[in-house]
């Protein structure tokens, strides 16, 4: 679906102070002036390919179909490592093969990947250390233009994934772990609600033992700690007003464990 | 007034690390991807509904008429406080009934509060932490695409007001205090112009006097704390290219006097 | 040339935090409401001109003709200092006098400025701490709205130009020094890739000593540092996906040396 006015949204965890962001924005703009830009964030915590993935999961699907999806965080930048474009039945996504977008293949049952090859989705003199602005933002402009995605370059079908550890499951519960912190210090974990599929009597991380689940913040009193299904569709540790990793002490990693009833 | 591309502004205590923000922005367009979005700030301090409420109060007198304004600092998100939208004879506000719209009420002679139920405004499925995607969102949305504000619910004649310390006065000047604490380290106090109807000796706060008021930072050396109206239209003390929060020791409720020639 | 949709970038330190930013925002589309409003960046450095020319350095180039750039890092602001449009043969920029656009002009063959002093391109009251809103946005409205640069004010032949230290060559090699200081913690210097013509034999900063150019992060270990021209076109120190600035304890103005082979 081609949009009158094409949507291009863009994450990444370049930070807006150095200007790098508008970079991108200006090549887009220079190649198709009727783009909209949306941004996603650029505070992706540096280098982390896990936390942009979660972010394009939580994301994308509230957008209208034919959105295009920036998204660079990119370690390996300069290296071999691909440039690949996503295309759902629903929409596109430009960026590196670094499973970036392994959530959203998850996600969907149709896709298709190419490796960004064609010299005409690419300006001419590109920086070996900014893909986002010589290869991602052109890319993505071009496609929101009208050029097929059949001529980004050849197909791809053994993309990167990322490797989120397995929830265990046995006959007393579930263990995950924290894979995510967000602005507000709530701890996201790697259980699935669709793995909730009992009643859930406990949930433990690090010392702290909480009954069931709640549905929102403010159902325990200020200050005490909460589980709930987060906007993503996991569990989550919270604290109602309070910022669960710091008063808990919990990080990424910290195990989770759900006790059914 | 209905803009031909309608302006919807966006302020949040949300960050944008994690994508919260760009899930309403993607719902926002699903419904009407004519309306033009505008970040105002995802940075209010979590949960400070008076710091999101100074931020509307100065930002939103400056948008054309027609302009809906969506605000979302929500500590009581999935409780029974009610979504509102308020509507000026000017502009319209969407968001929770907790105050955060109170100074614009105080600042508007005529006014219009609906509570927001009916359910051609809200997401079929609404998260209960996140009104912000599922309520407020949508609901702005349809009504930047032209959905009667009548439509919306019921009125609302007794919404939330803040509790701002109120300003003292007596015959040798006034006493109030610090509300808010900007990204320079200036400190806003409670004390509005129209207060400040003779001709100031000194303005005192913590351990310093100040002489008189100045017009702009420059009018002190470099280094020198200095008390001006601000441009929310309150009495604020400053530092000349400096921080005087942290070069003072000073915070939110710190007193602040002021004394007539 | 005019845009049909008019794009104007917004460069300033404001932070997003207070709203200062959506305030000009709401001042430039209240008077062209068909402007296209960009962030590039509101948080250079507070008060740092230098970082804000380097960031309006990087971007600008990088939009079409015909963009409109307002940047603000302003610590005269209230002061003599005068307000002023620069006009090149591609591009438009609106800020203070103060050496915030010089690397422009040291980019850029052909251009005129002229300080604004004519009263229609400024709003009647304005606030002496916020010429963010009160000058430079409604002259960058008023621009794009297609008012003539001609009518701004009066030509201005002396602007004022940042001193940057000079880069200093002997046989060896160059001397210059780290000017900034990136979100990743790389350091830039102040040696254009113009000025290495060379072979580079070593480059030497703190305590530590670089073989040679990389082209991108990856070419060395994670954890390794490197030298390498970056997007701005100068010397950079930077660490595989590390903080060079933290990791090798440097900061601005420490000395840079290139040694030739």
């Amino acid at each position: 679906m081609m949009l009158d006015e094409p949507l291009i949204t863009l994450t990444t965890d370049f930070g807006t102070r150095d200007g790098f962001v508008a970079q991108m924005k200006g090549v887009i703009l220079g190649i198709n002036p009727r783009a909209r830009l949306i941004d996603v964030t650029h505070d992706i915590e540096p280098y982390s390919v896990l936390e942009g993935a979660l972010v394009v999961k939580g994301m994308a699907p509230q957008f209208p179909g034919g959105t295009i999806h920036v998204a660079v965080v990119d370690p390996g930048v300069g290296s071999n490592r691909r440039g690949i474009v996503l295309c759902t039945e629903e929409q596109t996504y430009v960026g590196p093969d670094n499973g970036l977008f392994s959530l959203i293949m998850s996600d969907n049952r149709a896709y298709e990947i190419r490796e960004i090859q064609n010299p005409d989705f690419i300006r001419p003199e590109h920086h070996p250390t900014f893909h986002g602005r010589d290869i991602f933002a052109p890319t993505a402009a071009h496609l929101s233009a009208g050029k097929p995605f059949e001529e980004v370059g050849p197909l791809v079908h053994d993309p990167i994934m990322l490797s989120i550890p397995p929830v265990k499951e046995n006959a007393e519960g579930l263990e995950g772990a924290v894979i995510y912190v967000d602005r507000f210090g709530n701890l996201t974990s790697n259980i699935d609600k669709a793995k909730l599929s009992r009643i859930v009597d406990t949930v433990c991380v690090g010392n702290v033992t909480i009954q069931g689940l709640s549905r929102f913040f403010g159902e325990v009193p200020e200050g005490e700690a909460m589980a709930l299904i987060n906007s993503f569709g996991l569990l989550e540790i919270a604290i109602n007003q309070g910022n669960a990793a710091k008063m808990l002490g919990i990080g990424k990693a910290e195990p989770v464990r759900v006790f059914w009833t």
